[in-house]
């Protein structure tokens, strides 16, 4: 039984923990969290600010921070040799964070496994897929409706903003709405707000709106959808169509691909990785063969 | 510049041929076939009764026989030393096949392949994945309405059947009526080739009927659908839904999956694999980090 920390414990922590406790290889041993306060419904899990202070080790980390928080609580785990998965979301840092993370994980021994989510993550290994099944063509990957973790942890983080909600809503083929939720703090300024809001590298791409209002947490919802479509030709054969698709609890998947990469990571030499790199088998806890 | 033979020259064996000729890092070097006789719209091609008879030895083989065929033909290329990738298709027997084949594959020093089609094969990856997104729950494979390249064979080869079409028509929730369209040999019996048939393994499972026609061929059309449903929990949390689904000539897709299933050959260890066991991006020719 391997024993994992979770570092962080929003609503994507809470999630990880849940899914470890359904998971027959798996325990969880302890939270990581600024506040060194029990987890809601975890009582009996040690809580600490760093995993130097859990009572045991743990073999691998789950790591369940704002993505930008990720990669340095990471390089600290791995070069103490804790294996690692997270599900960092910034697309254009991949593959800088993959070089990166690669040279703490070979120091400690052990590997890490990157972009491992929703999107970034099980979204990237069905893309790799219907690349080989039809190497030429177009794939559209539209998101929503329904609310973002990583758009809305970053318009929580921008100045003057108290809390938010970042709603994604599809335009199809690959175009996106994105409606964001703001609760202003006192004395912030509208204007500037909004102007911070859209330029973060989490919005500057897509059409956005931002609307303020007293309450952030009156939109929420968890649920979330994409719908991946491949038009491509295969053996030169045209009006090749694959989609995927998924109605999802998104904290619950992510969550889950987190453990399930988690799981993955303790099977893989010493390295960084993203999920396209790694044996579906591996994700699973053995099962896998009667689904062949 | 890896050089393939490809075993067969029926449908499956000119999609894989052709895309062969599209894919970047692989060449055709020859068909082997029974009839010693070019194959059409690949005069340049050497063909050959055995591969020891072509003009240069292969690195990889594509077995493009039916699937009953295949196991002998593969374990002879693996112990000579050629990689190989093949799309044996019945579920029941993949198990027994790969432990059989790994021993030949590590004897050659090489790797093959098995089961890497359309299901099993990309199905199953995909069957894997969803396992791994949402460990508990249901899932339902719907074929159809098409033509089954397996059972078409399967039926052809039944004694007293001259010509045969098997068509899947799906029922949902997993269940499937077949339908098959045979022409009958001069002197055979209806009823027991209806009966011979309806017993073979390929059949037996599934609500059958057999239909007589003066011919197959006008029943022909290589289009053919699925859809993958999965209905399960992440996270313990229910109402986790993710589907996959294809509209595709089937050939076509077929042969491209067993040309990029060659490519992920020679990337693996010694031995015999199923595709959820290979890393999704050996499968591509290489743009797969763009799809991350």
């Amino acid at each position: 039984m391997k024993k994992i920390a979770v570092i962080g414990a929003g609503n994507l922590g809470i999630s990880a923990a849940k899914a470890l406790e359904l998971s027959p290889d798996m325990e969880i041993c302890g939270f990581i969290r600024r506040k060194n306060q029990k987890v809601n419904g975890f009582a009996d899990i040690p809580v600490a600010e760093s995993f130097f202070d859990l009572p045991e080790k743990p073999d691998g980390a789950i790591i369940a921070l704002p993505s930008r928080l990720a990669e340095e609580a990471e390089k600290q785990l791995l070069e103490a040799g804790i294996f690692t998965a997270d599900a960092f979301d910034i697309h254009e840092e991949l593959s800088g964070m993959r070089q990166r993370l690669s040279v703490f994980a070979k120091k400690g021994g052990v590997s890490a496994i990157i972009g491992a989510g929703w999107d970034p993550g099980l979204d990237s290994v069905i893309r790799t897929l219907m690349l080989s099944a039809a190497p030429s063509g177009i794939t559209f990957t539209d998101f929503g409706p329904g609310m973002s973790m990583g758009h809305s942890a970053a318009a929580k983080s921008v100045e003057g903003v108290a809390d938010a909600l970042s709603f994604t809503l599809p335009l199809g083929h690959g175009k996106h709405l994105r409606k964001i939720y703001a609760v202003l703090k006192e004395n912030a300024d509208k204007t500037e707000v909004e102007h911070a809001v859209l330029s973060d590298g989490y919005f500057e791409h897509d059409e956005c709106s931002v609307s303020f209002s007293d309450s952030a947490s009156d939109y929420f919802t968890a649920g979330h959808r994409v719908k991946i479509n491949r038009f491509g030709s295969s053996s030169g054969t045209g009006n090749q169509h694959i989609e995927f698709s998924m109605e999802i609890d998104n904290p619950s998947l992510t969550g889950q691909i987190l453990v399930s990469a988690m799981r993955a990571a303790f099977l893989q030499k010493p390295g960084a990785y993203f999920m396209p790199e790694i044996p579906p088998c591996d994700f699973c806890a053995g099962e896998w063969e009667n689904v062949l």
